[in-house]
């Protein structure tokens, strides 16, 4: 028999706690099938054990461990790395440190989750100094990565290229991508735009040697087309757009909806061409996308969307199995290691034993 | 008889030259009057006289002074500046520095056409390096105008209180703001979040004295929902936020096309609610919202959108109009002077003359 592929879940993370979290797991199974894949909850033995009867799942597939202890979700990170230790978040990312689990999912805080996570498996990125958050983001051609959208403010140019690096790997263990194009975001295509940090991070990608399929710089509207597959940006930048994104995407539908129930007539058209429009909004469906890892670390966690529903929270356990199934961390490890090389290499002409291999 | 308002026109400008831009002449008197506007035409003389003749345009309203030269939409702003004096851009300008128009309208190359501006009538802002371009956002509460997303890559916190500045007198002159509220563009509401830069703008907004309804931080989805009136970053998030925004309204449009003809079922529907939806696609119809401002010059330069149409092109004008008949220029002449005191007011504790009134 295969050793299973087990997920560590934070049962207590989130607005809804167990009732989301053990539904996110029923919906799991239910869209994909969940063979060889096991389930640690952390939190509240008896909210869980009831809320597994409610969905028919039994000690097979989860096993409890409990703990009284939960961070709450304005904690601030600091307080939470001082306080959090036994907490279900905790607990669900050292299962991950103990090698108990392949990946931690948790819906919590999201400062306290990257605090935490940082302490307990510590960074494997050189040049980060907390982890990255990548979005999945619906797009005409499939699905994009972006990262970093939220936590590193500023990025230099390592930093930029090893988001590159991680997000060609996650590009390819979730999404499918077979060598995911790359892209820079920036305020023009041409070689000579944006500031020093894009223009330094697109030289190393180029000529690093790096074997990434690198395409250059892109726009804000190349993101939504899906002009590549992963586009490299810092925390300041990624978090703003992908935030005003999520703005027009709500205001348009708001519009929509208005429009479509201004009249009576405008619900009659609505009312037949609503199987069209439902079919519609299942492309941008936030639950859908919902997950996003937090990348450099050593080991997988995946942040769920406080808010999410089971749908959602199911959909965040399916990349952190995806993850944890994946050769990510193996060629994360590999190109880091390469760009270690290009970034600390002996100027050129001077022979170094180190990069001969 | 009061004197007009003179608008100087670059009509070779953008795509379309004299067909566009004459269109749309005909279109701000449709929908404005032009009552005591007049317009100063820059370009092929023959070419403006048929476009005139076509809308039905006299001498009375259009003054035509020819030149056979002009700039290519393709030309670097070095080149341009070097080789577009004479040309119909380059003379529309002009016009405004040596006042025989209140404000220039181009539709020009946006890198040619803030180069030149510069060049003829200087920068007011004396942290600019260049212009920085006003985007007008529609949103669920009216228009938010967010700046700078274009030119100015990066900026520290003395231009970000220029953006506040001008951003603020532009809300009031076009959009009929009344003490507009302003935020700056953030990854988190709270003070203490972002970097250096957007922090010490906050500071000398909130304690700077120079009067503005200052309001805190924003973040990305707050501009789609106009929280605030004026949304304040550097060149390089704006400019990707505008880009992204208009990618991902271009992404929901594309799928709801998609959607309302994929079936007999579905075409009907849109079919019987298509004045509703003829009405929602009006209110982020981008012609409605074009003419860019480039801000910070001695003088009332609009930038069109290359593509628009003549309603694109009559907004456009509009704006111009507002801009030339309002107190824009005296008052943000006066707040950047108060800037400047603030700015380099001697040490608190230390009397100084200078800053006595």
């Amino acid at each position: 028999m295969p050793i299973p592929t087990v997920i560590s879940l934070d049962a207590m993370g989130g607005d809804h706690g167990p009732p989301v979290v053990v539904a996110g797991v029923r919906d799991y199974i239910r869209r994909h099938g969940g063979e060889g894949v096991r389930f640690l909850l952390h939190g509240d033995e008896a909210a869980i054990v009831a809320e597994m009867a409610r969905h028919d799942l039994t000690g097979d597939v989860c096993d409890i461990r409990h703990t009284d202890k939960k961070v709450a979700s304005d904690e601030k990170p600091a307080q939470a790395m001082r306080r959090g230790k036994g907490s279900s978040l905790w607990n669900a990312v050292e299962a991950v440190k103990l090698e108990e689990a392949g990946a931690a999912v948790s819906a919590g805080n999201t400062g306290a989750l990257m605090a935490i996570s940082k302490l307990i498996l510590r960074m494997s990125a050189p040049g980060l100094e907390r982890p990255a958050i990548v979005a999945s983001w619906p797009t005409l051609r499939g699905v994009t990565a972006v990262l970093d959208v939220g936590a590193n403010i500023e990025s230099d140019a390592e930093q930029l290229v090893e988001f590159a690096i991680m997000g060609e790997a996650f590009h390819t263990a979730v999404h499918g991508g077979v060598r995911p194009t790359i892209g820079i975001l920036n305020v023009g295509s041409e070689d000579v735009k944006g500031h020093d940090e894009v223009r330094e991070a697109a030289r190393i990608l180029r000529e690093g040697g790096l074997g990434l399929n690198y395409h250059g710089f892109v726009e804000g509207d190349d993101i939504a087309k899906g002009t590549v597959d992963v586009v490299v940006t810092d925390g300041f930048t990624g978090n703003i757009a992908l935030k005003t994104a999520e703005g027009v995407a709500r205001f348009i539908s708001t519009l929509l909806k208005q429009a479509l129930t201004s009249s009576l007539q405008a619900k009659a058209g609505a009312f037949i061409a609503m199987p069209a429009l439902k079919e519609m909004s299942r492309k941008i469906d936030p639950s859908a996308i919902n997950g996003g890892p937090l990348l450099g670390l050593n080991g997988i966690v995946v942040k769920s969307h406080g808010g999410a529903d089971a749908k959602g929270f199911g959909n965040a356990i399916r990349i952190a199995v995806d993850l944890a199934r994946s050769d990510y961390m193996k060629t994360v490890g590999a190109n880091l290691g390469r760009l270690d090389s290009v970034m600390h290499a002996a100027p050129a002409g001077v022979p170094s034993e180190e990069t001969v291999s």
